[in-house]
């Protein structure tokens, strides 16, 4: 016993007044596993500039006008990634974050729904890849589905509590892979196979008629008791979220939430507890809703980290915030302005190869490891996510890991080293999502240091970009710097082929689009 | 896909048409992983007798009355165990199923309800043991809980798809061990930490106020939808174990449903299915309610083997009836009768060490595996369903598990042999359960062969059945059998220092009872 208290005062300094517990009753167990609880809050469809928090070198008039306290705050006690990646598109995303493989090797590139049925517009030109639709699973039997191991399931085995929250989006409908507790999680909160929300509304049930049945597959499950109370989804999550983390608590073990947000994704219902201070800033309709549907998730993050301090633990609990692609830009039912413009300065959005549909807004809080108020310009990639996570809970033996194409940015977080260096991450869509626009649809794309080159698959187009001067991709360098296009070439296409990435075929001959790195006029 | 098809083709003629999937399309695929699915039917205060279904030798009044007319169905199919065991108490024999480790091994010895709150009564002359009151839990950092890995945890990691449905009780409220899914079960149908339900009456919502809240920490969660519909507990558990079977169907995994009725336990409401014929056969209405209790719950097992029919599943599922320990014979206030008498032929009931507390009605179906039809008089113990079912699921090397004390008895199923042989077997109650009876309370026990030995702590007396010729324990043989009195005490104290179990204390002395091979006349 003495060797136990001298351990947790030991420990103390580090991590809070944790051995207080010990002296109360012999009831009460200190908690022995004294690893970091991880917080991971992911926002669906937010952009790089839908915060007050300016993640670029200037202040844009987005950063001005949307409201995101909570975000500022955690920056403050943290670090800001501004060049963090992710997919184009949210299954492609979550697949590669709760497998660590890369979307070229899962083969989930576009978005998942029904089983057995994709989700592409079709093509007259193109025949499109029999991709893995019904997304990924950690056991095999079902049909066009990568099999993965969850870095969930690991962390709870190594003793976390795993709590899912909100959005999955991981599985179709009816395969394994649609729930949560199928991942490792022990707790899943309002999580399905669906990858939106049919409404926001409690007075629409989140989905779901008067009699239960839901409207839409979409329709959001598991939040019965607030239908019709004038809860707002955002906010039911947030408070389903803290009672799990009221029970983690209790349960003396380390917790891992995975805070996946619905919002900001479409339908842009109006959260009314911000909606009429934006329509007073002069904002249209449109956009007044999409700035409440921002600052109804800021606040979400601002309670969790509100019961961290109340609960003592925001000394010994790691916040992670990411969004899964770039905000919505294609659409103008849904956003008002210039379409492709509201990413600015990055180019188009969400379903886009080019920034505005990739680079993500990130902020790691990790009190006592991460330098508060800090910020690295180095890039990552959301698989980076899976290591990065089991690292901090201090697994080992995860490299183990078939198929596991991300890197671990702790050395980032730390301080201690740049691992983006000499590193190239790839994106690969050879589908055909529902909106049109700049880099969207059929084609890939590389990034290596400062240059990013993205190849069409039909046209064998292929764009060069230097990302440090050219960060809204408005001038293609190709012809410029015709060995940098080669070298990339080579390396997307080699890639592809090593990872078993998938292509496009021609209609008219039933052959394959070549590789970025073949000969398109040979076709 | 060639070599695909001939291995399925070939395990046809094993499991049956399975193969014929493979030619529909491209989308829909065969089941890969062969293994049986298996379930589980867990029955809660079951009595030997509480069927129609004789396990003695003779049939007793109790078979006459009561009507289970699938248990004689899936009798018909499998193998009947006349000497399956289990503890006296639930908590006791759920935690030893979940762990394989014995009963005095996991302290487990009473029934858990709330954190750090013993349910034991008290007495003026002995200090019961600090025993495991918060019940068992796959991690540690919880006081007065026994940490064991699952074997559900188990199956799940090898690939099955793992349904509970019902009463869990492996854990106290507000600790790990609480929730099924903290076990390795991907999906939890009402399961919680209690240990019995408020009321089986959707009228009165299974617990739950009109608003919602609970009345009653038996209150069962997750069937609000049947709130109201007029739906008895039993019915609304079958219907949503259906629906995930429905599920499981789909994920082409094969499944572990583990189907534990929280029937027959008090409440005894009655099931107006049913109760209506058995008070028209003229018994009272007490009586008449327990027989429609039963009757529901077997109408239960009914269904779910109609579902293994009707989808094909039945030559490749694995059904195992078992229920949790004897049928309550203590309380008036529930049974009508003279009490302790209501597991004729056996003495008491649910408590007791005497075979009414501990004997269960136990049948197992294993199409072209287990010979129809068959009985088998070996006995048995609850933890050995831990490495049984594992092996039925071809899990290998699951026996480096830590404090596993059950052994499998697939010989016995397949009839190649006899595991009980030279076999011991321990209960350890060292706690005071609410009732009084006889065989109840402060005692522990070993059966090996045709004897069983019971000890009682607080006295040191000493009794000796030959259960063979004496099923009722009505003459104790220790004054004739000293030296058999003697070695089983032996061999009873030897294994509960062993495994660590624990015993009371004189409050007058403060110094421990004796264990059964020390001298009680030295006290």
């Amino acid at each position: 016993m003495n060797k136990h208290l001298f351990l947790s005062v030991a420990l103390t300094s580090i991590s809070g007044n944790m051995a207080q517990s010990y002296a109360q009753d012999k009831y009460v167990s200190d908690r022995s596993d004294k690893r970091p609880n991880i917080i991971l809050f992911m926002v669906d469809d937010m952009g790089w500039q839908d915060t007050s928090l300016p993640f670029w070198t200037e202040r844009t008039k987005y950063n001005e006008v949307y409201e995101t306290p909570n975000m500022e705050r955690l920056a403050q006690r943290g670090m800001m990634f501004t060049q963090a990646y992710a997919c184009s598109i949210s299954s492609a995303t979550r697949c590669s974050l709760i497998t660590g493989a890369n979307n070229a090797r899962h083969r989930v590139t576009n978005w998942t729904l029904e089983k057995d049925k994709t989700t592409d517009m079709k093509s007259e030109t193109v025949q499109l890849p029999d991709w893995n639709y019904n997304g990924v699973s950690q056991v095999s039997g079902t049909a066009n589905t990568f099999v993965g191991k969850s870095f969930v399931e690991i962390l709870k085995q190594s003793g976390y509590h795993t709590i899912h929250c909100g959005k999955a989006h991981w599985g179709a409908i009816d395969t394994p892979g649609e729930n949560p507790t199928h991942w490792g999680f022990e707790v899943n909160i309002a999580g399905h196979a669906g990858g939106g929300i049919a409404t926001y509304l409690s007075e629409r049930n989140y989905g779901h008629n008067a009699d239960g049945t839901p409207f839409s597959l979409q329709a959001v499950p598991g939040l019965e008791q607030y239908w019709g109370s004038g809860t707002f989804a955002t906010e039911a999550l947030t408070l389903e979220a803290i009672k799990a983390l009221d029970k983690a608590k209790e349960y003396n073990q380390p917790f891992f939430l995975y805070m996946a947000h619905y919002a900001i994704h479409i339908p842009i219902d109006k959260d009314m507890r911000f909606y009429p201070k934006y329509l007073a800033k002069g904002m249209t309709e449109k956009e007044a809703a999409y700035a409440s549907l921002i600052e109804g998730m800021d606040k979400s993050l601002g309670d969790l980290m509100d019961w961290l301090d109340k609960n003592d633990e925001t000394n010994n609990t790691i916040v992670i915030f990411m969004s899964d692609n770039g905000g919505l830009a294609s659409e103008p039912h849904w956003r008002d302005g210039t379409i492709h413009t509201q990413n600015y300065p990055l180019n188009s959005g969400k379903g886009s190869l080019y920034e505005g549909g990739i680079r993500e807004p990130m902020i790691v809080s990790w009190p006592n490891v991460v330098q508060p108020n800090t910020k690295c310009d180095k890039y990552l990639m959301i698989e980076d996510f899976y290591p990065t996570i089991l690292e901090m809970a201090q697994v080992k033996n995860y490299k183990k890991a078939k198929n596991l194409d991300g890197k671990s940015f702790l050395p980032m977080l730390k301080g201690t080293g740049d691992t983006s260096k000499g590193r190239a991450i790839v994106w690969n869509f050879p589908n055909i999502w529902g909106n049109k626009g700049p880099g969207i649809n059929l084609n890939c794309a590389i990034r290596k240091d400062e240059w990013k080159l993205v190849y069409y698959y039909e046209t064998g187009k292929k764009e060069l970009f230097n990302i440090y001067q050219d960060i809204g991709e408005k001038q293609d360098l190709s012809v410029s710097y015709p060995k940098v296009v080669k070298r990339l070439s080579k390396e997307l296409g080699s890639y592809l082929r090593k990872v078993g990435g998938q292509r496009p075929s021609f209609k008219s001959t039933g052959r394959p689009c070549p590789w970025p790195d073949e000969d398109f006029t040979l076709q």
